[in-house]
Order: C-alpha cells, then structure tokens, then sequence
C-alpha cells in the first residue's frame, strides 16, 4: 500500500496552501483598491506552478519541520519568483504579453505600475521573511533565512543570471556560459526553496544542506533545459506564454546547442543526477524524486 | 567652546564612510566587469548628500551606539534610496535623464540593465542588513532592523508614495492628498533612517522612538516641501537634475497648493515641529537640529 498523494494532488495542495498565505500577506497591504496592490496580485496569485513553494515544503516536512513554520519561507521565495517575472516580461526585457495564460503585468495594468508591483513584492518576500511564523529556534534560524534569500536574489544570484542572459542575446554561447547563465537565472532561486525548507528544520536539515544543493543543482538545470524543449515543441495555449520566444530573441538554448535529442538526454542526465544526491539522504525521499520526474516530463 | 564640527564638515565626514562602506559592499559582488555592477556602482556611488546614513549615523551616536555598528543600517538604507531613484528615473516613471548632475542609469546603461541594478540593490540592502556587522545585541536587533526596513520599503510605505504619487499625476490633489504621497514616497525611508539608528543602540534608542518619529516625520516632510520650493527657484546646474520637471510632469507640489510663500512658510513651520519633538529627547539632539535646519535651507 501506498500512501503517499500522487504528485498531482500533492502539487495541488501547497498550491493552494502557498495561495491562501500569499493571499492573506497581500490583504494586509495598504490602499488595497490601488492599482499597485491589484497588480501585486496580479502577478502573484493568477496560476502558476508553485514548483519553488512545493520544493520549500516537501523538502522541510521530510526533515521534521511543522507546516506552519514553512508557510513563510514558502511564501517569501514565491514572491521573489512572482516579481522576477514581472520584470522579466517588461518591455525593456524580454517583452511578454502572456503569462499562465494571462496578460502580463504591464499589459494589464502599466509599465510603472508593473516596475513598482515587482519592487513591491520583493520587499514583500524580506517584509514575510522578517515578519512571520518561523518555527520556534529562534532568531537566528530567521537572520540565516533571510540571508540564503538575499544571497539567491540578487547580484549573486537571479538578477545576475537574468543581466547575464541579456548581455548573452544575439551572441555566440557555449555550453558552460549557458549553465553558468541558468544556475543564476533559475538555478539559484530553486536551490534557496530546497535550502530554506531544509533550514526551517533546524540541525537535521543543516546537516544535509551538501546533498540537498547537489538534487537543486540538478533539477534546477533540468527544470530550465525542458523549458528550452518545450519552448520549440509545446504550444503557446499549452505553455500559457508565447511558444518560440527563445529564437524571436535569438536567447542560447540547450536544443539550440545540443539538438533536440541531444537536449532530451541532458535532461534525462540531471534526473539521474538528482536520484543520485537523494540517495545520499537519510530519510524519504520519495516526494522530491517524483517532482524530479516531472521536471522533466512537464509539458507547461 | 563649540566642538560640534559644522554640520558641512560632519556630512562630508559621513558621507566618505558610507561611500567607503558601500564600495566595499558593492566590490564583493561577482562578475564585477559586468554592466549590472557598473550600473550599480554608479546608481550608488556617484553623488548624493547621504542625507538617510547621515540620519542613521546622528541619531545612533546620539544614543551610544558605535560607529561601526551603525555601518551596517546606514548602508542598507542608502542602497533602497539609490535603487528608488534608478526605478523612478526610468521613462516608463519620471523619465529623467539627469540625477546628481550625471546621466541617469537607464542613460548610462539601458533600461534592463537600470531595472536589474535596482532590483539588485534592493536585495543587497537585505543582504547588508542581514549579513553585516552590528553591535552585540544578538539577531533580535538585526530582524527588527530587516523589518524596519522592509516596512518602509514597499507597499506599506515607498513604493506606495511612487505609486500614490503617479495615480496623482494630472489631477486635482489637495494638500492632505499630497501629505499622505510625501508622507510615503520621502517620509517613511527618513524615518526608516532615523529609526535604524535608534534600533542599532538598543534599549536607549527603543524609548525615544516616539519623539524621533514626530522629529523624522516633520523633516522628512520639510524635505519634500523644500524639494518643490527648489523646483521653481533653483536651476538645473545647481540642482543636478532638471528644473521644472514638476510643473512639466503637472506634479501637485505645494508651491503650487500654497503660493511660494505659503510653501516657505510650511517649511519653517515643519522646522519648529522638528525642535520641538528633540526637546522632549534626552540626549545632546544638536547635530538632528542643525540638520533639520539644512532641510529647509539647502539649495539642491
């Protein structure tokens, strides 16, 4: 017998779960008939994977941690994620309109308000990370929190990808400048889920920080290889953004680089990569051995 | 015998150790040759009268705390202000092409690299307030301060004013309208400043959080009413940025609510609000008072 929820259903339920959090975070914000805050939520709770939500949950209750206190870290890293997109889809970066099947921040309210509800929601992520529910080791647990997401955001980590990526449009990129690009641009934010759920458990969690970031490495590569993939085999209804993206703005892709076949057993490679380091685990890991699978086999 | 240094000479002296501080901050950064940092750098670096570090620095010598532990918060709270002004340069905002008598970044650089070196150094506020060096009190102090800072930062304080401020933007506003944007957009950073110095001494600082309140709330007011006064009656070489962008941009300012002598009148009367609230703080306020003084004196 199985106990376990199929990944699905498992997916569904932090889905919902990070939602409602966010959701309460975001009503208690000021002015709330402002276009700001209407558009803060815009860009934070229309759809969406919660893949880096899930990743922070699964990866603390493994180690013991309480639900509760992984509500915070949960919904501070998805608001990071929510304001990079935001700013990623400007105009002046890679100029989306659509987004989960939406229109984007800035088509639907306006440029400014979209570059304010970004910075918002940044500060939002430092505002929950300082301000909620931790579990009760104390102070310091929350400093180390706070820094795991700073240091995953910006300069060292997700903006520097994403200034990386633009600096790398139009140009000639091998293989490793590709990785170096992604294991900023997506890598990090993936890793700091995975660590931060790791770090709301205390010592357990401390004590296989090595092995966890050696799994995020994997499938946060992994995760930006298939939508590489998908963005030349998918459909733009399927995908909720505009399929082909990548060749309009010429940006180096792994299909671009290796072939579609040879993109495939990339991906299938850093499976085998992520199984490896949750061997090294002492405790269940199944869950996060099944999101691996499905960061491969997604098809949006 | 007055041995308080001029209030010119004490910005100064502040102002090159919170350039020091930051240039170090910003050199650790990666892929320094990278247009992302010098974008930063020069958001940061390049000018500016430190005004919120100097706040910072006053109010916690003011209240015993050390020099070096105010470094720390004085940093953080002057890489928000210089992301805020890279943001509201953009055209998308204020669409200014000139900050500190240099070009403004998106200028410099370009409009992504300007939007990255802004969100980036919002991250790197949090990263210096959670990493950085602080007196002894243990990571307490060090949430309160994140939190302090993330309060004034967003949509509960700066970014609202931004946003309130470009909802008003040619329309009829009245003078408490215009209060609330300043009391937001400029007043929540000051007293964030303020409030960073007080927390960075401890139990001393806490008990006169009120009083310095009531004192940051009135310059940080009379800071914007003398920003408007200098829009009409200094130029653009004086100033570093262009005159007349208010009445251009149909901005509410309260020369325009109150006659130029009314708004002169406001200031001063900002100024004895500012007085009075040291009065009731039992500690030597000189260097706050000549300070509240400058506010409203300065020219640019």
């Amino acid at each position: 017998m199985n106990n376990m929820p199929s990944l699905s259903q498992s997916l569904l339920d932090y889905q919902n779960r990070n939602n409602a959090h966010l959701g309460q975070w975001l009503d208690t914000q000021p002015f709330a008939d402002l276009a700001l805050i209407q558009a803060m939520k815009h860009g934070t709770l229309l759809g969406g994977k919660r893949a880096r939500p899930f990743l922070t949950y699964v990866t603390g209750e493994m180690l013991g941690a309480e639900r509760d206190a992984l509500d915070t870290p949960a919904a501070a890293v998805e608001c990071i994620h929510a304001y990079s997109l935001i700013h990623d889809d400007l105009p002046a970066m890679d100029d989306d309109d659509l987004r989960r099947g939406q229109p984007t921040c800035h088509v639907a309210f306006d440029e400014a308000t979209a570059i304010l509800a970004g910075d918002s929601l940044q500060t939002l992520a430092f505002e929950i990370m300082a301000s909620g529910l931790l579990s009760q080791d104390g102070e310091r647990q929350r400093v180390a929190m706070i820094k795991e997401l700073a240091t995953a955001s910006g300069a060292r980590g997700m903006c520097m990808g994403q200034a990386l990526d633009l600096d790398a449009e139009g140009k000639q990129v091998d293989l490793a400048q590709l990785e170096t690009i992604h294991r900023h641009k997506t890598g990090a934010l993936i890793r700091c889920a995975v660590r931060l759920g790791a770090l709301a458990a205390g010592e357990k969690g401390v004590a296989v920080l090595p092995q966890l970031d050696d799994y995020a490495d994997a499938i946060g590569l992994a995760f930006q290889v298939q939508d590489d993939i998908l963005d030349v085999i998918s459909d733009t209804q399927t995908l909720g953004k505009p399929q082909g993206s990548d060749i309009e703005l010429e940006k180096s892709t792994y299909p671009a680089l290796l072939g579609l076949d040879g993109a495939q057993a990339k991906a299938q490679q850093l499976y085998q990569q992520a199984l490896r380091a949750l061997e090294a685990i002492p405790y269940n890991t199944e869950q996060l051995a099944v999101f691996a699978r499905y960061v491969i086999e997604r098809n949006n």
